[in-house]
């Protein structure tokens, strides 16, 4: 990062410029209306900056980014600033003005039967998909924070969400790119072409890169039909391991139209039922594991139902499935759901929680559970392991709430360490620290321990050859 | 590329050393024996090399590549050699070692209840396959030379093929990679997690590069759920237009369970059942377009038949399809793709062709065909133009058959001058001049005439990023 400080006057003949540039409302400098811009999703951070800029046009981008980088001025480029890893703020130092793309959210086009649409960095991805879905398609991407998220930073941390085992990740959608680079050129790429092998996949370079490589404008993205038929069961299965065999059989009996399959503890359920509104055990017995089963089909009563009733049935017989419930209404349908969302919630009424956003090979996920619930027990005692999310990814929130009775503060002062432990046996199993939510700030010394020299000495190529100056996002990823 | 010649001492060093790594049976020096390394798929090109070189494990690729880097001599990586653009032969001067990888050819492991494969890059595509099938899973890559491809080099170039529309190109079926870079360090980059964001996606560096950028010689790969409900169906549509709207509503019908949608003009139908053995109309009267569709599902009469039924019906009751069948049995399948496979072959018993392997948004294509056929048609009287392929990845083989009775040599003469012809009006719909084929030797020039100034800068950017000296591939690609 730049360790030159922005003198005053410095500071005086840029604002003098960015403000031709993007006119005085797309500049913010009172504090109160910069802190939106500063503060991190999860209130860890607040950082500084002297300056946010809001461009209205890939042309305006193009001229702010090209004047820092004459100037020789880091910019942290922002969407939505939901990101997990505090990588979309300022550092404290207040040396790096930031970007916000917010301005920029017009969809550009939608071809129907081309199955794309064309839109604007700072769209909001709740916004996409309703335009997808007002031309009869659907744009698969859906997480928690789809209505204040912007599909720039969509792409910029490859997001994941709930819905990758059938769609794939962020990146699995792009067809095309338009990004500003560092240098302030526009590159167009901005295709909308299922196959074009003309050269190395550039687009992909930023897709991910969190801001690092130049600064994502726009983006051609797929859609997909509209379901027709949408099939919802709550399992209990016997144990994690049950669950893994459960989702090969739903893969193969839905013909790969399994959507979600998302794994819930005991303890999970507990913690919603107790404090989020509206929650309730679908089942009639308790269980120890369960998962919520999705499948997207294109016909009303097109045979999808039957096919996840007869694979549950032979499940139950030979004991893999406790007790199933297939959501008869909408209204059930979205009471799975809410258990599912709720867990988040519902462990900040538990005390303090200790995070993982992790994943394995899907045929270890049940091992590593075992492995790394027992070696945190071990750890702290009373420690109470929330292992869910995205087990047809491979992808486990392994969230740990402190003891019941212990001391919140004293317990949080434990993530580092503990992080460390959980993260060395993921490293064992062949395995990500970071599954969806990215490196940014947070997780950027941890990733330097796990990365091998070389995998960073490439990574470092890739920057130099696209950020020499070092300017775009310094001190995030890398 | 290096422009200096490797002079007769210099070889019988490099050969001696080469020879301590791979050991004798790893060398190919006789001419005959070398000729299958030298000569193009197409017959247009034989390049020259004074070595063959066949390491049998990673480790040996990578002294190779040590060793050609510290010598300064340049390596052409290949794998079956069944590429269309000739990218994976050295050119005449002799100056380039060919790196084959046909002896690194395991199947390291396979993790079914994780839907993966890890293979090296020597594998037949056909092995993966069968090796997935036994495993009661499905590898859907799928092309007309799998028998002979191998996997390195699918992946090397990402390659399409019939099911792209369901299943992606190769890249999209990658997790992981094993890359010897070009100074002989080994990148292991062989994860099998679907979901992974600690940094840049360096694999997606590796995939489609032609080799340029470092030899892969190991890969993980994901499977699918093996189809137990297939439908196959051969349909006259009124005009390419038709056939697009009829794949709009078969991906919503069948909730996106289309794995091909193939389009096929009369004449293609023409050629094939004049010079192809068991190729004969499937429908009663002769129709100008077809699409073969094919669907795969997870139950046996598990709905889909009905799905695909009730859409060709009602397209036909629109006017969109004038008759249509349904394959009822295994043999009737495969009489359908015999006639799709078919094109191709039987072209050569129509005389010259001049090929093009397009790419255009799906929408686009019924104007694009429309606008490529009459410029052709007005450029060259007579000409026969056989516009079919994979219209569902809006991937057109728009190749030309000569005009009846002229000279096959003259004709084909006008190669360079229709393929500038094509690829302008394919440039000026958005299009790609190389859907799947790649750009080797045979499109170099082509693409730059495309490409902007910018992204060709990009490109070389990587490039010197990761082989300075410029001797992985050297004069292919870039």
């Amino acid at each position: 990062m730049s360790t030159e400080t922005i003198t005053t006057g410095r500071l005086a003949e840029l604002r003098r410029r960015l403000a031709e540039i993007v006119g005085e409302r797309g500049l913010i400098e009172d504090q109160d209306e910069k802190l939106p811009y500063l503060r991190d999703q999860r209130g860890r951070y607040i950082g500084k900056s002297p300056l946010v800029v809001r461009p209205a046009s890939t042309e305006e981008v193009a001229q702010v980014v090209r004047l820092c980088a004459e100037a020789a001025v880091p910019l942290v480029p922002q969407g939505g600033n939901t990101g997990l890893v505090a990588g979309s703020i300022p550092f404290e130092a207040g040396e790096e003005i930031v970007l916000n793309l917010g301005r920029m959210n017009r969809v550009r086009a939608l071809d129907a039967e081309n199955f794309t649409i064309t839109v604007e960095a700072g769209c909001i991805l709740q916004q996409i998909q309703q335009a997808a879905e007002e031309a009869d398609r659907l744009f698969p991407l859906s997480l928690g924070a789809e209505g204040s998220c912007q599909i720039g930073g969509n792409l910029s941390t490859n997001a994941g969400g709930v819905q990758v085992l059938r769609y794939g990740n962020a990146r699995d959608l792009v067809l095309g790119l338009e990004v500003v680079l560092p240098d302030g050129q526009v590159w167009d790429g901005l295709r909308s072409l299922r196959k074009d092998n003309t050269g190395y996949d550039l687009k992909q370079l930023f897709i991910g890169a969190e801001g690092t490589l130049g600064v994502i404008t726009a983006a051609v993205l797929k859609l997909y039909a509209r379901p027709r038929e949408v099939v919802t069961a709550f399992a209990a299965v016997r144990d994690p391991g049950a669950a893994v065999s459960l989702l090969g059989r739903c893969r193969a009996a839905s013909g790969e139209s399994v959507t979600s399959f998302e794994l819930l503890p005991r303890i999970a359920l507990d913690f919603a039922c107790r404090h989020v509104e509206g929650c309730q055990d679908p089942l009639e017995a308790p269980h120890e594991w369960y998962v919520l089963i999705e499948l997207f089909g294109g016909r009303e009563k097109g045979g999808l139902r039957e096919a996840l009733e007869e694979t549950l049935m032979t499940a139950y017989e030979e004991g893999l499935v406790g007790d199933a419930s297939l959501a008869e209404t909408e209204a059930q349908r979205a009471a799975f759901w809410r258990l599912r969302e709720g867990v988040v919630e519902a462990q900040r009424h538990e005390g303090g929680s200790i995070k993982h956003d992790v994943s394995v090979p899907v045929s270890r996920v049940p091992a590593f559970i075992a492995e790394a619930s027992a070696a945190v027990a071990k750890a702290c005692e009373g420690i109470r392991p929330v292992a869910f999310g995205h087990v047809g990814d491979g992808n486990i929130h392994f969230n740990l709430s402190q003891p019941e009775g212990a001391d919140t503060a004293t317990y949080l002062e434990r993530w580092d360490e503990l992080n460390s432990l959980v993260h060395d046996i993921v490293h064992r199993f062949g395995g990500s620290i970071s599954a969806e939510h990215g490196i940014g700030r947070m997780k950027r010394d941890e990733n330097a321990r796990f990365k091998s020299p070389l995998e960073l000495e490439m990574m470092r190529r890739v920057k130099a050859a696209f950020d020499p100056q070092g300017l775009m996002n310094p001190g995030k990823l890398l």
